[in-house]
């Protein structure tokens, strides 16, 4: 890996020539190797423009109004974390792909693979966590599915979960549409979801515990569309963190996109663990953060209303979109330094959603 | 067990007093243990009138139209087998879901659960399979999600794939729809796919090859609404066979079924293996066949129409709709003798689909 900021890509493997030819954990992070295998393999099978606009969600014509559809499956290991569970993400998180659309949220799917032995009251626990997350969302979960795998080819319980969202007439959000001048918008702290995580995995214990950040970010996203229709593209930033999300939008609007690290609101725990754990917080991944492209004229009112939100108490414009580098992600350090924001290339966080 | 029909049921776990505690493999095969799972843990969390329908897809109003959502997991061992592999059962499912709740169906998602070391060639193989399934469906898969678990923590790939249907204005079938006299239309063999699969599994082998049934259902489910409206139910009898459709539909109708032996065709090599396996093919798995209550008088002139479908060659009306017995099914044997064809207690073919 030639690039810079390569360096903050502890435990990446090297890309043997030629690709890979058997799946390594990288596939699954969602930085470079996850799109190496979606270009590679799922684009080409499966070619046809919603798929290939690499939204979050797809955005479909269908029965007279404008829907849009998304699937995520889960497999956090533990299934139990400080703030929550692999059920409450499992809502939580379909639903924001659906919010940072600019959708509402409506109808969701769940699919379980339930491993043989699997305690039932554990079960139930992950159950009565969705039911819960679909009531604060104000989504109804109409269908669903069971299967079980033979003990030790699962891990307790993988949950798929899709979406259905209604989109408003004349909503069109996308990645592609940031242009340059327009702000970055961050709805709060970052890494929280992933350190939580971690810290059950590693045994670290903190002064204050950290709590996973899960949360429905529909009514947060519903706010901040009501306020500025105009806003270029939202995203949630999960697995492969903001830096990912970023580059994303950095790549599909073929602009650049530089950060201020002074603007980052980042908690001490959070980055403590980072330092103890070898991470870079910009690769952590959130489950109810919100990173926004907004119209630079709106972002001031924005930031301000966005920060009345219980979820938004800590938001901040990080960064700007900049009329060259196209598909580059830099960041200012506070003492003036500048380096690349590059995307993941291998795995820093397995299983962490 | 105490109800008559429960010697078919081999292998079946007797239920502990106080049920189970921990997830067993039954509680993945479509039959009674799946039933009290669904209602002792997922419907009570979940309560809304859509879901507890019980339908093999939920209907929903939406942007001004109604819409059949569906979800389903594939687990199959091994995922590639005589006539089909996972890809292809993935899309073919999630379709035949919705085109027997009478809907067009037109969206899919895929969410993959890849265990670290699966070969690329593997995985491009099952991508392909889906993609050639979508397109003879006219299906678009226009949204998906890729997640990587550690070695041993999985098997190979699962596959989510969840669908969207547009649902006609003034279609409504139900499986609580069959009233006494109706007959039951089968579109063909039974137990094909369940057969395949353990084929590949045991080593057995045949004179001629016995391959999986899986195929759209989409075009037949659509000629016969076309021929009679008035079709009071379909369902594909996957997991759990023919024996778990129809109990379910006598249960939900509050009427009796009953079947004549005589009438359900049966491939010779699917009789044989199953008398070689201990396995009935009533409840062995299906993946292109479709089982409708269709009311009396159009009975006749349907069956002649769907056999002239490629699908189709072997239908039959395998049995009528009884004014007693409420939510019992029993079935008439060649030589006179009756027996209660009931929901399967505990799990005939793990992971078959």
């Amino acid at each position: 890996m030639n690039e810079p900021g390569a360096s903050v890509l502890a435990g990446a493997c090297p890309v043997p020539r030629g690709g890979y030819d058997r799946i390594v954990l990288g596939h699954g992070s969602g930085g470079r190797l996850s799109a190496d295998l979606l270009h590679q393999c799922f684009l080409p099978a499966f070619a046809n423009p919603i798929l290939s606009a690499l939204e979050d969600q797809a955005v479909v014509e269908c029965a007279g109004g404008r829907l849009a559809f998304t699937t995520d499956s889960y497999v956090v290991r533990p299934i139990f974390f400080p703030g929550g569970d692999i059920g409450r993400l499992a809502i939580n998180g379909t639903v924001n792909d659906l919010a940072v659309g600019g959708a509402t949220p409506r109808f969701i799917s769940a699919g379980f693979i339930l491993e043989e032995g699997l305690a039932m009251e554990e079960l139930q626990r992950v159950v009565r966590s969705m039911s819960d997350a679909c009531r604060e969302a104000g989504v109804t979960l109409v269908t669903g599915d069971t299967k079980v795998v033979d003990r030790g080819k699962g891990d307790k319980v993988y949950i798929n979960t899709s979406g259905i969202g209604v989109v408003p007439a004349g909503r069109s959000l996308s990645v592609s549409r940031a242009r340059p001048g327009d702000r970055i918008l961050l709805s709060g702290t970052i890494g929280d979801h992933g350190v939580a995580v971690m810290s059950v995995r590693e045994g670290l214990e903190f002064e204050t515990e950290l709590k996973s950040d899960t949360a429905s970010l529909a009514g947060l996203a519903a706010l901040m569309l009501e306020i500025c229709p105009a806003i270029r593209c939202m995203r949630d930033p999960t697995r492969g963190g903001l830096a990912s999300a970023l580059n994303e939008i950095a790549a599909a609007s073929r602009v650049g996109i530089q950060l201020q690290e002074s603007a980052i609101p980042v908690r001490g725990e959070v980055r403590g663990a980072c330092e103890l754990l070898g991470l870079d917080p910009l690769y952590v991944a959130n489950e109810g953060k919100l990173v926004a492209v907004v119209p630079p004229e709106a972002a001031e009112e924005l930031v301000a209303k966005v920060r009345t939100h219980p979820l938004g108490g800590e938001a901040a414009i990080i960064g700007a979109v900049l009329d060259n580098r196209p598909g580059l992600v830099s960041m200012r350090s506070a003492i003036g330094g500048e380096r690349v924001v590059a995307l993941l290339a291998g795995e820093q966080l397995p299983r962490i959603c």
